[in-house]
């Protein structure tokens, strides 16, 4: 889920998008203070977990806003606002529901909050209940801040019912993919490639990069077959993202990615490098290896071997190839400005071909 | 949290917003049902979350809507709507950061998931992990959906800012007052009595009867007095309140209650007829059993013996009574039509003087 490289050159209106994220939390550290210490300390965290990313979801709305011609910059700003305060909001969650406690090799909210519970003599459980506690509610916030930028706009009545709209479908669809995500690492549910596919794509690829470039375009008053072609782009260009992540969370260097190797391994994650090992191992040794409770360096090495010499990660590779190109595919019509064309073939092969 | 108790006679408005929550949410099963059985059912848990309460909250938007003289129906009950669906998202999450399974005696939607993921052979730590999971993210796409039903009002722009303004208020109080609760119970922060009249008026006298009073008044053009008194009866008889259903936590009979008399012990919460006990008992007794990592019955009979011999009991039911009439006197006033302020009174009786 998160973005480790940088897909766009400096953009004057993502900075605005940062400053516009500074305003937001500014008021609500003050206000919060006023409701106690710990409160404000939570908003400050709050802040602090929405400052660690390269806003490229906030780049993909408002670059593709300017190059369809719109001019309402503040609107475009608001916008990609709300989508970068739903990414944190996500990320919040998503480490409570995977019992992360850090994030980009630092401690992330629900570690910060544990650990000084601790500190202060608090039982380990209260510790835990306490971060939890606190990581879902800063959470709950940010889900309610992203909407109430796109319930703000100042734009006809039916764009901003389209755009709330749009925003309903990226929480419904994301939340899809989370659930999924975790039926799998729970064994809740045992997966079949296709089901992998379909999570990767609700889970990541949809609010990451489909619902940011169609929110531009709605917001340009694009025609449909702008924001249909963008959507297909982006839904492509997002699965092939999150495949190159996965292989990346396999085989990355950690001083690069700044994520332990082992991680997703750790946690169970199925992701379609795994599944697609799991088919092709006509041993029952790389299942072994991952229902194991500990995973050492070792079995870690031995996952790697079995992902390469099954031809899973030739296989992956070959997918995000060919996802590249079904994205690249969906942007070639007159629909797409050739400005918009080229940045995004810029943005695909960031996005596929990254070491971090 | 939990209402026991009807405040209101039966009313078309109220059922005109069971309507819509269940349109609304036949819409998302189906919808859900695209994405996975899994997705579909977690939607049709959230709806039989979302079914349990008596919908006091509506009742106090439309009811206060129409006293005033409001004539836009719909605007009124898809505004109650969305205060029964936050109160439902808050109940989701309050019971993943208190790690109930249980509410109003049946099973949640986090013990639902979990003991259904348990039972399919999944491990006890990952059935856990499935119903947290599952618990947040309905939470998480029912705090959106209250939001989208004010963000979608077809109102004057000024009264939908207003009305967004409201409800982002709303969850951002609520927030802190939850926040507090668990810093109490996790002991990151021993409270003294003041504290705790501010977080049960955070997390729960603002969004169930401060902010619904306020919403049906500014939707129905009140002026700033009524808006104001309102305000100021929803403050004082929802902590009167919360105050009587700390009470019956502690005193109440479990067949009308419908709850553990031993619950809020277990789970350490801090009432305010908790904490004014520990500042009156003379040992620490009371402290050490609340310590303890298992209270027994006889323990809890024994809490009851010092709640009530410390004269903690009595305090309370005292200021049970003070913040009643400190409601009924906000809304003596010319600024509130005779017919509503008999409408309220009844609710201050109700909220007092009840046994369930």
């Amino acid at each position: 889920m998160t973005p480790r490289v940088s897909l766009f050159r400096a953009s004057t209106r993502v900075t605005e998008v940062t400053t516009r994220l500074a305003d937001f939390f500014d008021e609500k550290q003050r206000l919060a203070a006023t409701l106690g210490g710990q409160y404000a300390d939570l908003w400050a965290a709050a802040r602090h977990a929405s400052e660690g990313g390269k806003k490229f979801r906030p780049a993909l709305v408002v670059n593709t806003y300017e190059a369809l011609g719109g001019d309402n910059q503040a609107a475009a700003v608001a916008v990609a606002t709300a989508f970068e305060l739903l990414h944190t909001a996500f990320l919040l969650h998503d480490d409570v529901i995977d019992g992360d406690t850090t994030r980009r090799g630092q401690p992330n909210l629900l570690g910060t909050f544990s650990a000084e519970a601790s500190a202060r003599g608090v039982s380990a459980r209260s510790a835990a209940t306490w971060g939890e506690a606190s990581a879902i509610l800063a959470g709950d916030l940010l889900i309610h801040a992203a909407q109430g930028q796109v319930a703000r706009l100042s734009v006809a009545e039916n764009k901003r019912l389209a755009l709330l709209d749009l925003l309903e479908e990226c929480v419904f669809v994301t939340a899809a993919g989370e659930l999924a995500d975790v039926s799998f690492s729970t064994s809740v549910q045992v997966p079949v490639l296709s089901d992998v596919v379909s999570m990767t794509q609700w889970k990541t690829a949809h609010y990451s990069f489909q619902a940011p470039l169609q929110a531009g375009a709605i917001l340009a008053d694009a025609s449909e077959a702008t924001v249909r072609g963008l959507s297909e782009f982006g839904r492509n260009i997002g699965i092939a993202f999150q495949l190159r992540d996965d292989i990346l969370g396999a085989f990355g260097a950690e001083d690069e990615t700044g994520k332990s190797s082992t991680s997703d391994l750790r946690e169970g994650k199925m992701t379609l490098l795994m599944c697609s090992a799991l088919q092709r191992s006509d041993t029952d040794e790389l299942a072994g290896i991952l229902s194991q409770a500990e995973i050492t360096a070792s079995d870690a090495d031995r996952v790697r071997q079995i992902l390469q010499s099954s031809g899973a990660r030739d296989f992956i590779e070959g997918l995000i190839t060919d996802y590249a190109h079904f994205a690249i595919a969906a942007i070639d019509s007159p629909a797409i400005p050739s400005s918009l064309r080229l940045q995004l073939e810029e943005v695909a092969h960031k996005a596929c071909d990254r070491s971090a």
